[in-house]
């Protein structure tokens, strides 16, 4: 399968370094490689070795290229772009594009193309960077009547909100720093005014309610009239402030709208901070789900890009079959990555041993762990005797291997103050 | 696209009746209806009106029938589901099972069979409920290569932890009360001890890492050694305890783990409560998205079995082409379900007036609104003068028609005590 991605920019260059980095496993996914055949774009990206791939300054060369199965735009903006998914359709290429503002605005026309020629033009970047929400919507919930969606879907905007909440600042000072800091562009208007969140909302709406894309009739309004006392006044009352894309189906029809929300504090969108998007979406089925992760960035968006190309390369590949049972295609499942025994895995351990309340017994449990290798990251001794006479010494620590810490707790058991069985508790910090 | 279920109890009966209900969205996404064409179950189910549809007390008829495209396996168990998954196959038949036992446990032997005969066996249903977890690890996150994930995946266990520590009683007590709610089975083992938690992670694992499914090869330790005090303790030090599954890629292999686990009480999965599930996944491109919702129950559960069917029905249909780029078939999208005005959608809202403090002034704004019909949920009124005299009065209304908030609002702003303007942020109570 033959990929050309057009632009080379923050998401074109991370699609291309993540194809290059994951080939081995994408090709175990697809059943055959991922190639990139051609990269247009008017400048080098310094982050990308595109050492084998042919790269022109003239993106419609990409379009126009025999040898290319699938076409990725990556360059943004209106009407260049438009044009160019228009002639890949046109020569009968399929298309991934992380172009939101033009699904949004020209989907409509964009998709009726490719339906005439039979392609695929897939989109999944668009919304949310990281985050399968498209996927999700339009076919891990296709069982479902929805009839209402929330998110967070500009981060820009959530950063701004979090720190001027966090740190009561007003919101001028806040998009300033978040100028200086590359979160926010030099014209913020899209981020901070909710057109971006609009665009992302017109296109879920759209596979939530089967409607057609209508970007001009939602309703848009940014954060910047939110003053730090209203978030003050908010978090008295139980609630947070958050720009939300909110769509709703009533009665009537269908509410769509980017606004500043309260949501009470103890919801789970209220929690969604700093840049991270989200996503809840209520089903009549399924109730509420709700999809987490990083909105923007290099990586994340060609993450999405790339499950994009996988779907349609499968296409390609095996039209009359469906996603491999695992993903994976059968014969190439790893049988030597091994499954370890516990004592080989490693992590933290939280331990609670419950001691005779002597002199000396903490000194001991320290020495048999540090006999061992194990480093401690806290200790509390609970100077509260209980009915027995003892106490409970709970220890946090680092990283050590489960065998090791097995032998560490045999020794520690035999100790004369202490009372059997110590209670071991393992701890994850990235979870 | 003809549709046999075996099963009636909750799954089985909960597809039953949201195929029924959804079944002209199901079908305006798949192309062609999707049709109940048999139910094999052994006994009625009286929450399901099977009125219609050809009934049987031998699911294995289900299996032999020449007209059904997809059997639907809820019965659950090892022996009767297999042979009847495996029946189904050789009849060249799709098969949709919620079966997680089955899956993890002999997986690899369906799947070979399945292969062997082209046909699909989806099971989205075998994981975390109503949350397409399966599909997003196996297509949305397919550019990555996974690293890590741990999930809350078995609400049961959850549910008991989460009371444990919110009301410091013992595992005992709580699971009696749970086994009484119905939240427990009167055997417990399967969910305390982590042996479906173990069969959710097996599945899991096998899709993140590409490896052939090997739940005897994971470590299981169950809840109920985990004490109110280890709660307490963990607490003090800034953690919560929950029952996770973990699968880590390490250099040596991989870490396939179930266990109670310590987790820092500001990390998302320390926050997932009661018996909500939630899966957090590492991806080298993406880095950590989160996926939570209802991990049990009746429609949840048919919500990710007919997202399958729908996915197998859509192959059948048109097997060169994906999924509508819309989700929904170009001739279905609706075009008289109008984006409503703002004017017309509903919100309670927040107001935050600039008034002068003159007494009689709060008395001026509830008379206004109350002569709109807005009724008032919540009223502060700040004392503190500010240097320009006046004072905020913030007001939480119930919902009400934008377009006669709007109105309220204009008369406010004329009142001769009140500035302008007045500030108005919309609430959402759902989000």
């Amino acid at each position: 399968v033959k990929v050309g991605i057009c632009g080379l920019g923050t998401v074109g260059g991370g699609t291309f370094n993540v194809i290059q980095r994951n080939a081995s496993s994408i090709a175990a996914r697809v059943g055959r490689p991922v190639i990139i055949e051609q990269v247009g774009a008017r400048r080098d990206n310094p982050d990308c070795n595109t050492g084998n791939a042919s790269v022109t300054r003239d993106i419609f060369e990409v379009a126009h290229n025999p040898d290319i199965d699938i076409l990725v735009e990556t360059i943004g903006g209106y009407d260049v772009a438009k044009e160019l998914i228009l002639t890949a359709i046109e020569q009968g290429k399929h298309v991934v594009t992380a172009n939101k503002a033009l699904i949004a605005e020209h989907g409509n026309e964009i998709f009726q193309a490719a339906r005439e020629k039979n392609v695929i033009v897939a989109y999944e970047a668009a919304v949310a960077g990281g985050i399968p929400i498209i996927k999700c919507l339009r076919e891990g919930l296709s069982a479902n009547r929805i009839t209402w969606l929330a998110g967070i879907i500009n981060g820009t905007g959530n950063y701004i909100l979090t720190e001027m909440g966090d740190h009561n600042r007003p919101f001028e000072d806040v998009l300033k720093e978040a100028q200086a800091l590359g979160y926010a562009e030099a014209d913020p208007t899209f981020d901070v005014e909710g057109i971006d969140a609009c665009h992302k909302l017109t296109i879920m709406a759209s596979i939530a309610f089967g409607i057609p894309l209508q970007f001009n009739k939602a309703y848009t309004e940014g954060i910047s009239k939110v003053t730090p006392s209203d978030i003050q006044y908010a978090a008295s009352l139980g609630f947070r402030i958050k720009h939300l894309g909110v769509a709703r189906r009533s009665e009537k029809g269908i509410e769509l709208r980017v606004h500043p929300t309260l949501i009470p504090s103890d919801r789970p969108l209220a929690n969604i901070n700093g840049v991270m998007n989200s996503v809840v979406v209520q089903g009549d089925a399924v109730g509420q789900t709700m999809y987490s992760g990083p909105g923007a960035g290099a990586e994340p968006t060609a993450s999405s890009v790339i499950a994009d190309i996988i779907d349609i390369a499968r296409t390609i590949e095996a039209p009359d079959s469906a996603v491999n049972a695992l993903g994976f295609s059968a014969d190439s499942l790893s049988n030597d990555l091994p499954v370890l025994p516990i004592t080989e895995t490693e992590c933290s351990f939280y331990l609670r041993i419950h001691a005779d309340d002597h002199p000396g017994v903490m000194n001991a449990v320290t020495q048999v762990l540090s006999s061992h290798g194990i480093n401690i990251d806290a200790i509390t001794q609970k100077v509260t005797r209980e009915d027995d006479g003892c106490a409970d010494i709970v220890i946090l620590t680092h990283r050590i291997l489960e065998g090791t810490m097995d032998k560490a707790i045999s020794e520690l058991e035999a100790l004369a103050d202490i009372r059997f069985p110590i209670t071991r508790i393992r701890v994850e910090t990235m979870a």
